[in-house]
């Protein structure tokens, strides 16, 4: 296995890293801030990347915010962005519904509805696609079960389960509940397709972990006896694809910046990227990233290291 | 292996069958009953075997109700019961917590206290063990999660996180939400054994399938990296271990009954009992039976067809 090369400090070697893309994706939370905190010299870094003419793609396995939630987050943290240079896996998983499902599956003619576990993020993305969905964010699904709701999923009941749901797109949804377990269960049990934005098993936030995307899906997965989604986020090649398909781009001249191993950087290297960096400023340390199963190409101490070319 | 003996309508089997025996492990749902519907006979198969001298337990891994509570359900469907004639997954976890882990982890000795994920009847069970818990039915942990839970979970201030919680115990809880996901995540984290009432993934309802307490778990051994609890219901053996040590009885002379292959046969034949009993009104099909991994010893159409003996 190859030694990442540490660059950090080699004005040289910086230049040359530079030099060798067009493209860089970058992961945010863990390399450009932690929590409320952007890191010194983030912010020149892009802008620096920018003016040598680089394309910047701010990638996220963020599934509670839009493209323009995401800018509007970056753009509050002082980082400049457009929406279309946000790629989140909503985003993601909504392309993947709209373009490519109806033409593995052609039940999807008849249903056409996507039952969404999830904040407003996943709405957005999929209204942007024009899917139908239900759940999501209504408040018709916050509240305790009934007896009747038991009575009518369990029958199949058009009052409770729509006949037109074909698919169940799962994120993290900090409004979870019982119901919506039952209701993803029932419509899975009856042949929808199960989606997941991000398997995440945690979300990193104030410093600690709370549960991530993926351990919403977790109940589900146990109910059906093991059956995984299919998901979208990092490091999910899927999301790949979906990215080279909007920018059109050379994957040999693209690089994946990230602070963990086995989601960005194992993105990068999977979807066959010419280069890979890694940062310090997140959950992989230097050893992680020297002796770990999944190394970068490339690593810096912070992504401001890249400035000492200037 | 071993075929199971078909002993429905031979008199003389099921007279042999009986007399082996001197208690009957009775798992309830799809034994004695199937939603709100009682089996015909059931009762009258219970009065039998209690004629003959006959020591019946009712035995189940519904973790929403005390031994009290489940009285009840039992005397509400027409059949008469004991409270002490129920053994329950919750009972069976307050136990343990009570009088076996306190041996064997001493800093419970200053963490005395359960934060539960779960409805009343693990409350009542550990109140009748007297044990303190918070979270439960508590309506202070049925909402949404806010800026300041993160903020002070993640520093384990006391405002949130009780530095006496030594224990997180998961059961059913049909109030499940985010918030309490967080709690029961972040006391762990901190050094909390985690235990759940059972592990079944499903809870049969209404003649179709809904989440058991099984999927309640599933998101923490997910955040944990696959950290799984101890489990206390059938198959488990602590269950065994705490019905035993409550009866006193010669296990030989023991015979579990029920419809489910991997729960209740399993928790018979793993606890060595004299004898385990399937019947086919329930999850189980003849085939699961005879050609199955766990096979009972005996089986029957239903259970009153044990009352051919009379």
């Amino acid at each position: 296995m190859t030694t990442p090369k540490y660059i950090a400090g080699n004005k040289d070697a910086i230049r040359q890293f530079i030099d060798r893309f067009d493209v860089f994706l970058i992961d945010c939370d863990g390399v450009l801030w932690s929590g409320d905190h952007v890191f010194p010299g983030a912010v020149s870094t892009l802008e620096m990347l920018r003016q040598k003419g680089k394309r910047v793609v701010f990638v996220t396995n963020n599934s509670t915010k839009s493209r323009q939630d995401y800018q509007k987050k970056l753009e509050g943290m002082g980082i400049p962005a457009s929406a279309e240079e946000v790629f989140g896996s909503s985003y993601s998983a909504a392309i993947y519904i709209s373009r490519i499902l109806p033409q593995s599956h052609p039940q999807l003619k008849q249903k056409k509805k996507v039952f969404v576990v999830g904040e407003a993020g996943i709405e957005t993305e999929l209204q942007s696609e024009g899917i139908p969905y239900l759940g999501g964010t209504d408040p018709a699904y916050r509240r305790d079960i009934t007896p009747e709701d038991y009575k009518f999923m369990a029958a199949g009941d058009p009052k409770a389960l729509d006949p037109e749901v074909g698919v169940v797109l799962v994120g993290l949804d900090f409004h979870f509940n019982y119901l919506k377990m039952c209701y993803a269960f029932q419509y899975i049990r009856r042949g929808a397709i199960f989606l997941a934005t991000n398997m995440d098993s945690t979300l990193p936030s104030a410093g600690s972990f709370f549960p991530g995307a993926g351990s919403i899906s977790a109940p589900l997965i146990k109910m059906l006896g093991g059956q995984e989604p299919m998901a979208f986020g990092k490091p999910n090649q899927a999301m790949m694809d979906a990215i080279e398909g909007k920018f059109q781009f050379d994957r040999s001249k693209v690089c994946m910046v990230g602070d963990r191993a086995d989601t960005d950087i194992k993105f990068g290297i999977e979807g066959k990227l010419g280069g890979t960096l890694g940062v310090l400023t997140g959950v992989a340390t230097k050893k992680d990233f020297l002796e770990g199963d999944v190394r970068p190409a490339y690593y810096v101490d912070a992504l401001n290291d890249l400035l000492e070319v200037a």
